[in-house]
């Protein structure tokens, strides 16, 4: 392979990079960005090097400790349980939670053999145990294998008798009931409050 | 900046992708495909060292001449002027071309203060004067700076005596004439053979 295929081929590992995509960026990066190309490059091995996981909540930290389990101004009973840390970053920059997380990296999903145990169920109920949790929100996703991540882990904290929350399901901001599924009015209708 | 940052603002350089696509090629990569990053890295730094410019026809090449320029079985009668590398793949990806390239790597820009100088025509009209070249197919694309560049180029080739031509407009293949643009039909119907 030349070093254009090389790189072709590299640029393809990137979600949502097809052949066609990684090709036009190749072009454009010799073309007009070999600058860029260094960057990128330094960018990567950087982060490579340099970025781990929060040893307390597992998201993408280049400390030890993550910035937010570092704050010890947040609230230390409220403990929210994420899927990804984009999750995480999207309940940040929503301004409305002052809690610690929790960052399972993966979701349960038994077709794929990823089960309680696979997603660090121990290391959330030890953490949920830890010190002044009050409360365990469950903010996986609302899809499938979102729901069955937050029922395993909501009956094994129940179990050992901490509460668990999820998110609320309803309808969406500024949208019109007409073009909203039924499932989502459904909820909102029996979550009514 | 933290490397997750300095990471999402290096991709965010590639071509059509923004913030949002950034962060989730970063945090994709950092969860999913740490190994494919050390190779992006590895494949860019590469690229950025050993691709160069064909000395010939000015396409990307890692060798003094291109390995088309390098095939003495093309037919040196022929000499296809493209906008970018890009374009000349497209061409011969068709394998209906066996004649050389010339790669422009630009197109007449008025308003950018880019004239025919700046995209080589010299060079062009240096290589098109070179041994045997007996046709210049023009085949730029069909926008205002393609057109405006096949202008500029043909004038010039056809001053000095070259013969020059330019990739017949027409009704795409596969279309149906109900949904061509007017302005492709009244081409179709003038260039009619």
């Amino acid at each position: 392979m030349t070093a254009l295929e090389q790189l072709i081929e590299a640029l393809k590992r990137l979600p949502g990079v097809g052949q066609k995509s990684a090709q036009r960026m190749a072009y454009h990066l010799l073309q007009h960005e070999r600058q860029a190309m260094g960057q990128l490059a330094a960018a990567l091995t950087a982060a490579g090097e340099q970025i781990g996981h929060c040893q307390r909540c597992h998201t993408f930290s280049e400390t030890a400790l993550c910035a937010i389990c570092a704050d010890a101004a947040r609230d230390a009973r409220l403990l929210c349980v994420v899927e990804t840390p984009a999750d995480q970053a999207v309940l940040e920059r929503t301004g409305s939670y002052r809690g610690y997380y929790f960052v399972l990296l993966g979701r349960v999903s038994p077709l794929d053999g990823v089960g309680a145990r696979e997603i660090g169920a121990a290391q959330l109920l030890q953490r949920a145990a830890d010190g002044g949790v009050e409360e365990v929100i469950l903010a996986t996703s609302f899809t499938a294998e979102g729901e069955a991540t937050a029922h395993v882990l909501g009956d094994a904290l129940r179990a050992r008798g901490i509460k668990a929350t999820r998110l609320a399901r309803g309808v969406p901001v500024g949208s019109e009931l007409e073009y909203v599924d039924l499932g989502t009015i459904a909820h909102a209708l029996s979550d009514r409050r």
